[in-house]
């Protein structure tokens, strides 16, 4: 009697398996995950960034993680790996333990991140993207950042499929709540309109600093959601993303977003934006 | 410039990364699973776990996954383990690759799968056990087995905390769905009731073999769910899981249910349930 696993084609014994083929992130996405990026050598916004983890962590009752650490191993790889504009993505989950919905005491969080050049994208900035709308099947705490995102996924792969950049996510009520990686924003007249923070919606920092760059603007908050039907409809268009800061929205399913260029309020929005990353 | 990776608090090349580290099952949750036992030395109910599995690959779209093969490899390993009372556990996800929700075009699968003994549990089949209610905060695609089980985990650690086995998941309309990791029924008179199937309902294996035992038994099948309130008035109650088949539940929240040991139909279910696995 030998316990075994099969690793694609390969049998090997259980106990010689690595931790990390038994990480509870596989198992059941037992875990929490950021993505921070850098302008020209500066990381954005890591604080916020950092204190959303901790957030994310104790909602989900993993302990034993020190903030400080990750924030030093996080500046010692960003330094080492000395990219100037950087995509960091880091994850923690609760460890590695034979598969069991309830966790033995006191596991070992595994902590993981990598540092990656990030792409320059000036074609989706300049000229906007096209997003699709899907049913909003994401759980009912998404203001957690878990690494449960195979909806995400779905979401994606279907705008994909339909030619755009991102997924619009619409609720049972039919209201928009978020993109699938994104937060999502309309401007009509001189309002900037989305959806409020709730269980249902991440708390993005990317957001805040949008609601920053409008007040600079004088343009007015509310935080009400809109349904796909306004959105269409709207002035102006954006999604807000880490990595991309803001990107014009020109096309939302089939209708086209006022002439289908980006419009002044984003641009202006995103020269507001650059300011803060400088 | 060189991109890097955290492994812990060890810092490696990107490209250095062992697939395994890039698992979109880690990232996303991007994969699907089944759990199959045997009883002294025969599985049960392969055909129908496989069928299910093709079904949630097709689910999410994983392609290129040949479920022949999985049955050999998980037979091959099966007669080489050499346990007769084995646990099987067997995910494929969509592959490894640098982490974007969009994955590349062709990504190879992953195939992983253990082997491993199912202890006895004679104690919760003889006792009972409790369970407590928990909301479902799951996603809305609970007929696909996917690797998405953070609200499951979460359940069921609350569960544990109020020295429970298993959680029951309540939906917003205030009916039990199923539990975090098995189907609910309960006995009320000579009827047998559960939720009905739908998207928010994983197909159970057992449950179809617990109907079937209660067709021998000339109960009565209701399919419709129930208010906490009913269960714990019911006169019987228990889960339905692949590992242990059928549990008896002889508390539900605070209440006792009947005189607070296993009723008489659930042993005669228990029995009948047997018969299936000879």
């Amino acid at each position: 009697m030998q316990q075994l696993a099969v690793l694609n084609d390969k049998i090997v014994p259980f106990e010689k398996l690595q931790p990390v083929y038994l990480d509870r992130g596989t198992f059941f996405g037992d875990g929490v995950y950021e993505v921070v990026r850098s302008y020209n050598g500066k990381i954005f916004a890591l604080d916020e960034h950092l204190g959303r983890f901790a957030a994310s962590l104790a909602a989900i009752g993993i302990e034993n993680v020190q903030i400080d650490q990750i924030r030093t191993r996080l500046l010692t790889a960003f330094k080492k790996a000395a990219i100037p504009n950087a995509k960091i993505y880091f994850h923690v989950t609760r460890g590695s333990a034979p598969r069991n919905h309830l966790a033995p005491e006191a596991l070992k969080p595994n902590f993981f991140l990598t540092i990656t050049e990030l792409p320059e994208n000036p074609d989706a900035k300049n000229n906007g993207i096209a997003v699709a709308t899907h049913p909003d099947w994401r759980w009912k705490r998404c203001d957690i950042k878990s690494l449960n995102l195979l909806p995400n996924v779905l979401a994606r792969r279907y705008a994909a499929r339909k030619g755009c950049d991102e997924a619009i996510l619409v609720d049972d009520n039919g209201l928009i709540t978020e993109g699938a990686a994104s937060a999502f924003f309309a401007i009509l007249g001189r309002t900037l309109q989305t959806a409020p923070l709730s269980a249902n919606i991440l708390p993005s920092i990317t957001r805040r600093y949008v609601i920053k760059a409008a007040e600079n603007l004088s343009l007015q908050l509310i935080e009400q959601a809109l349904s796909p039907h306004q959105a269409a409809r709207a002035d102006e268009l954006f999604i807000a993303i880490t990595t991309y800061d803001i990107l014009p929205v020109v096309r939302f399913d089939d209708a086209v977003i006022a002439d289908g260029r980006p419009g002044k309020y984003v641009k202006s929005l995103i020269q507001e934006f650059r300011k803060f990353t400088l």
